[in-house]
């Protein structure tokens, strides 16, 4: 909420859209490898089917299309917990991108706002609020699921009846959120000009680390931290901007230019490699997508 | 709690390995994927360390023998969340066994004890408690390290303090459990007389599913469970064997044997499978167990 | 689970009531206290009402028959977490309470039992079953209602909502296992006779602590301890009665008459003040009934 | 996070001293209530105190100075989950309290800030992060205590011993969030300046309904309704102040007068009884400060 450096919008985005994928990426692992056939009969021997439990377990999980464990796992319900977990986490991570939405629609800040309903709710965050009120009942969702799994022996009183509850409820609030932050995608208004404003707000502060390193390379580290520091205390007090505090210090001038000051505090002078991590995480979906 | 079918001990003691082995399936591929290093200075763009930051980052996952992203992640935790789920998972499962040992060592039951300890605790299950409180503890843990995940941006306020403060008291008590779970293993003392008792003591019920299915071959399935839950009914009522019963009523004995009647109450012939899937998981973790 | 000393059943019945007529008379305290008009308009101000806002609350909270606060509590839902606080201990209280008479109704233990559905469901434990699963899911349901209350300024995006989803969830639940607790009590099967029976199958052990008392009276309570606790692992090991050990041993009967070791394991001599807790709570239950 | 009502800060502070005396409140009750005497032996009979049981209660109770109640609730923990529910709900109060000082506090709002700690922190919001942190940890150290409550018989197995693991975890968090609270109280820096020209900073909109109701006085709801909408969308749209499309439709100007649309847009004008309401919260604090 306190900008300390300036972050470019595009690397939080690709952010989103990295998190999103890993989510995608659990979820296809454990339609794979959790979603399999649970099918022994009462005490899990399949006793009652005699000579036959194995064939007619073979042609089930054919017909069902889902994968044969080497055993059924009677009273174990650590894949359905496995399962949740990934819904959960996928839920809290749209929650996430929802409330970092609503954080930037803020009036004050308004650099990518999701766009007002029609009638009474101009001004209502629907979506971010939908994807919140998600990520805030998924992990006490998974909770109870999780604590289903404490079940008595072949799964006797309680604790799989809970999981049933729960599961179709965590389902639910996860499709909701993704849904939400889905829509919010395709609809958020993105102000790349009050973005700039906003950065200008700081007088100069959101700068501070890249001047810092600048004057560093020349004083030392120890040195320059202690004079931007209090050169930040007193744009602070001072309301001015930080280069104008720096511009009037000789301990600055005497080592660095106007010209090298000014470039200190360019804000795409200091993004680091942030664009080569946006283009690897574009990179790596697009590759993604492209698979079956 | 209530016997339906006769369950072979060595499968219940299978299902607990085979959960217990698809927990360290989950971790070990969790060491692999999702214990990555995070490096990326406050914003995630390496700025402060100017045009070395990929190098940087490439040889401290190195010196960590950490995969190396191909971006941070900051301000989403989902890894973290998704270890956090492994351990709790790990614990409840530790939990529902030590409930299993603990319901199998009550006094009445007393197939499978763990050896009391020394002095006042006499009668006390130490280590089935405290892998049962782990197993209480953790889906709470669990829950704050998943609502964790909702922090502001690139990780401001509160979230990842939260996780940070709950992961590593998540570990302790999923490493208490395991610890206790593995110690049962090596002191539990199975008492494999008294489990016949206790079949015996169910004046033959427990076998109603199996004398069933063998009536049901002669005269069809509706008619002899009509049968076996009438004479079920008056077994109880009248504290007699199941066996005794069926013995006396002309529907059975015209069609069944005395021989083909015993036959159908021994425990040994109406076990299914069971054997084939205990042996199919020993197979598995032995050659789980020569993987390096 | 292990039984260490007699319990009389009588004052495990009277717990049960005590702990629900605790969560009764918190719901009562809630019914007056935290059930209250929350009206103030978006902001709290109740301004869109002009000079007639509180009027109109006061005849507001009349109609509704709602206590009026002296102010409404916008952003503040801590009445709306106490209410769910009070549900989800007595869901769990309920929980408790069906996971006893489960365990009670053990084949093997068959004390007290739930009375077996008709038709498929013999030896299934319905009502049991649904009150355990209620309490796994309570805690959960709690902790996302709690989490809740943690909404932005005025209640903006998401913790109102995500409290009014989980909110009736945890009213059915609750609803739901306190039904199940109330037929169980109308319904429950009692055994006496096997509740003795399975106190003699401890082999006297039951009654290892009125033993001791009574041998220490005589010659202390550190030899008392020492010479019990041999003789209960002997009684053990060699399937006898604790009594047949004791009365073979000098150390024992040249301070007790065979009378005095006799009279030190009847059950009934060592309930202590059992029966008067008893009656104080069927004391006050009675008068809390009588009560408007 | 996006105002649609001037909202004065002196409620949103008496709010928040209203949340948190209920707080007070809740805790002062179950100081007298919950912290009862528990006090039973292993089965709650006290049958090892022979005939001094009760004398040796009551002497108890009066030397720890606890209630005793009127019997021991062994196997029953509501009383310490209605405690663990009540430091829960605190906790997450001074969450949401230092959830909105971190809102305030942000670079592009600044209308109460947490002043910055010393050295490498600055900009860190060191107290809020604190609280936050605790308020996200609260809920699911609750659900652990509650679900703790799952106790078999008179206790056995985990079930009790997992709430002495949560509770003085959540104890301390709470603790923790309270401190957090109180420092933030001591040195929070609130500029009212700021306020005001984040307020004049809405274009108007903050004050939409206080001019809706004043046109409706004129034109009937449903039309005041949706010329001011329009009118809200153009100011949003042109980037002009909302009483300057006003002034210009003759659908207004031919109803209001320039001073009576003036005043329409006056803040201080529209609090409703926002006063009468933070004069009781702070009288009825005053004199619960005055009780002993």
């Amino acid at each position: 909420m306190q900008h300390a450096l300036p972050m470019p919008f595009g690397l939080k985005l690709a952010g989103y859209a990295a998190a999103l994928a890993r989510s995608r990426e659990r979820l296809r692992r454990l339609r794979k490898e959790a979603l399999a056939l649970q099918f022994g009969g009462v005490a899990g021997t399949l006793a009652a089917l005699g000579e036959n439990g194995l064939k007619v377990s073979e042609r089930l999980a054919a017909l069902l299309d889902l994968p044969l464990p080497e055993a059924p796992c009677h009273g174990h319900s650590d894949r359905v917990a496995e399962v949740a977990g990934a819904l959960a986490i996928l839920a809290v991570t749209c929650g996430k991108i929802a409330r970092d939405i609503a954080l930037l629609g803020q009036t004050e800040i308004a650099e990518a706002v999701e766009p007002p309903g029609s009638g009474a709710a101009i001004g209502r965050r629907r979506l971010a609020t939908a994807a919140i009120s998600a990520a805030t009942l998924a992990p006490g969702l998974l909770s109870a699921i999780v604590a289903g799994q404490m079940q008595e022996h072949e799964g006797a009183v309680g604790g799989s009846q809970a999981q049933w509850q729960a599961f179709p409820a965590l389902l639910l609030v996860t499709a909701g959120a993704l849904g939400a932050v889905a829509d919010i995608a395709q609809c958020l208004e993105i102000d790349a000009q009050r973005m700039r404003e906003n950065l200008d707000h700081t007088q100069g502060l959101i700068m501070a680390e890249a001047v810092t390193t600048a004057l560093a390379a020349k004083i030392g580290r120890d040195q320059a931290t202690r004079i931007i520091h209090e050169a930040g205390r007193r744009a602070l007090a001072e309301r001015r901007h930080l280069s104008m505090i720096l511009g009037e210090d000789p301990r600055v001038t005497s080592h660095m230019t106007p010209g090298e000051l000014a470039r200190a505090f360019e804000l795409l002078s200091y993004q680091g490699v942030a664009q080569t991590f946006i283009d690897r995480i574009v990179g790596s979906l697009s590759r993604s997508a492209r698979r079956p």
